[in-house]
């Protein structure tokens, strides 16, 4: 029979079972944490009405989307979780209660180009707070706890917390009569990172077309560096020239007052005033989260504050603030630069039992034993040699062998190997339970990202 | 600005918060039953290149597919878990261990005609062992053990595995010298428990056109029933006339040999021999999982033992065995039975923590150690009456309030309001965790599925 290539589409991640584990591992810690602030979990479908997930329209996005031909309609497939948010706020809106918390863990489908850590379908982890007309100040000043209880709990620590306010910028650009070149210059300064302070000054003059003296201005305010209270400070000194300026200020002293409270460290954080996040959808506080030695990775959490999440859709003015972490992306950088730890029990079961006697009922006994004390076991029945057993268990990195044979039942214990120091000792099976159980679950408490 | 509708597809499942926490359950608790029977998460793409996902091609699958029309090769989204799975042995094949042990819950998709209770989208959870070459009979063997446990985990009781086998059954008709009628004859018998013994019998004649004798040999064969113990006992009259016939007799007589020691109870099993799953497909043991009050909704988990997974993909002989329980559809009608239990904790959050002072940071450091403790604690930020905050926490069936006002910051304690009872009580911040996690952990103990 001809045979078919059995090829997986260039753009689509799709992992070895080792691997796999891990990827379940950081989803079950995102769940767990999102669940911890009170999101509830949500799951919309992958599939829209083109018209729905479009109804924003035009621009990359259109150009990007998989499109599923369909008379009297075209559908198409997601290409973000707050747009079909947006959807299902609307659509749901009178069973909903607010501020509506939610989180999504999904994918999501853009045919970008191809290339090398760019994914055409991958995950995305997404928290928002959504109000029903109004929504407080708290919800923002939250976002770092969450954002820093996330990073934590997967096990990072030298990572930073990037904040800053639209309104704040917004302000400074319209106090110096540059509000309608603001959008261009705030590109330019996003560059800052890359080539340098000169560089921009550089731009912002000869580019944007900016007076020497304003470009200074620029570039003073974005030079605004320091703990919390020393950009505070320095940002008092704008005060009183600009109503928007200064309530952004304002929103900026509210969300970092309570950070000892919630429970983010100073060194985890920073207010960073050259952070703009896109241009027309965020509107008040804004969120990049940076692994501080890895800043060539790029933000790896990102989000904000805006005021109207589906106006697409619906009259009702629902704000909201929201972050967002590119799951597919982080695992595989993670990955790429060896920060993922492999300290875990990844194979597929914590032991092994291998029947060593024609008949199989003792073997079978202690699986269903193992198993109902939550030892994730292998009943192994193929007709191999010893070695090709001990080969498999080992290729799989399986951490105990469990043998069953003549003595054992006679005895009624278990000889359980351990593959790591090749130790091996007979066990009550209750006691055979308990000492995997502690074993594995001493190298599973481990962080899933491991620093170097 | 003119609207869309923010409308969802018919024929996909979009829940409503509380719901979708039910589903998260049931999710979670497959996923914890499968890998303590040693099976390895799997995550393929919802993408494939149609030439690789229709590479058996033809049928009913191929109207149904949700097409993606490329220029260089249409793409298609997978409709199973299967062929992903045959494709992903077959291009990773040096990459794994065998048996290879998998599980999967994903969405697939079937462009077929919505009626109620028919998803176009839906969940499937699904678990194969693929063997290289060969695999054991221990595989079949340990499947109902793994079902039993899967719905005794969800907190079904009144359930009945029951099993078959292919060859047994070609044996029969191959004894009969009706194999070419087999597959007409199957079908016919397929719809015994639909119109009776009666029915079949004369449909049996009539339609297949067979002989009454021979029909009456059917509907005697059909009729085999009672223990393991007496089918088998009777099944062994027509040992000998037939080698495919016996060797399926063998296999039925291993798979059963220790239910016993895999834990499955007798009243919980039967072998039935009128079940044949499909025609071309399976080989050997076949698997249908029937809930005893709730005969109309069919099989909720059906698979079982085939010969060769990928064929289409690789030359190399790859049998295997699986299961599969359609999990949006199986959530549809348990919800439609009111089978799914409210005991529950499916609010948000578990506390929703309600500061009552200007100052904000007591409750903050509050809601910090109470998430800490591993309370899923929602911070209320919001300037709101106090009757909408409660009101708030009542629509979302928030099971504990928790005040923190001006006596709490004095005495260094919160109030935690019981909402279920309505008694408060002040209580240090680590004994209002320890009473919150306690009361929540007692209602989420309760089993997903509440029989009648």
């Amino acid at each position: 029979m001809p045979k078919v290539s059995p090829r997986t589409l260039s753009g689509f991640m799709e992992l070895l079972p080792e691997q796999q584990s891990k990827m379940e591992r950081m989803m079950e810690i995102l769940r767990r944490t999102y669940a911890t602030y009170g999101f509830t979990a949500l799951d919309t479908p992958v599939i829209e009405s083109a018209e729905v997930l479009l109804a924003k329209g035009g621009g990359e996005t259109e150009k990007q989307i998989y499109s599923i031909p369909r008379e009297g309609g075209d559908l198409a497939l997601r290409f973000d979780l707050t747009v079909p948010l947006a959807k299902y706020v609307a659509a749901h809106y009178g069973d909903l209660a607010f501020p509506f918390r939610r989180y999504q863990i999904g994918k999501v489908y853009r045919g970008e180009r191809a290339q090398r850590g760019r994914f055409r379908e991958f995950y995305q982890a997404d928290i928002d707070v959504i109000g029903d007309g109004k929504l407080d100040l708290l919800n923002e000043a939250e976002i770092p706890a969450i954002i820093y209880r996330t990073f934590t709990a997967l096990g990072l620590k030298k990572f930073r917390i990037r904040v800053n306010n639209r309104k704040l910028l917004n302000g400074f650009y319209a106090m110096n009569g540059m509000s309608e070149k603001a959008g261009e210059i705030m590109r330019t300064v996003d560059k800052l990172d890359k080539i340098g302070a000169e560089q921009v000054r550089r731009l912002l003059i000869d580019e944007v077309k900016m007076l020497p003296c304003k470009a200074e201005n620029v570039m003073d305010f974005m030079a605004i560096q320091g703990s919390v209270d020393q950009v505070l400070e320095r940002l008092e000194n704008y005060r009183g020239m600009d109503a928007t300026f200064d309530q952004g200020l304002d929103e900026l002293i509210a969300v970092t007052k309570y950070l000892g409270d919630f429970g983010v460290p100073e060194e985890n954080f920073a207010l960073d005033l050259t952070i703009a996040r896109g241009l027309d959808y965020y509107t008040g506080t804004v969120y990049e989260t940076e692994m501080t030695e890895h800043p060539e990775i790029g933000s790896v959490c990102s989000g904000g504050r805006y005021d109207n999440l589906a106006e697409y859709y619906t009259d009702r003015q629902l704000p909201g603030v929201g972050i967002s972490i590119g799951l597919t992306r982080l695992f595989y950088v993670l990955g790429e630069q060896g920060l993922l730890s492999d300290s875990h029990v990844d194979a597929p079961c914590d032991a092994l039992v291998i029947p060593m006697t024609e008949d199989l009922g003792y073997a079978i006994s202690a699986a269903t034993a193992l198993r109902a004390a939550g030892v994730r076991t292998q009943l192994y029945g193929e007709q191999k040699k010893f070695k090709a057993k001990m080969n498999y268990a080992n290729k799989l990195k399986i951490p105990f062998v469990v043998l069953a044979g003549e003595d054992e039942i006679r005895e009624g214990v278990l000889s359980v190997k351990d593959m790591t120091t090749g130790r091996q000792q007979k066990l009550l099976p209750e006691e055979a339970a308990a000492h995997i159980r502690q074993a594995v679950a001493a190298r599973n408490a481990a962080p899933v990202i491991r620093e170097k």
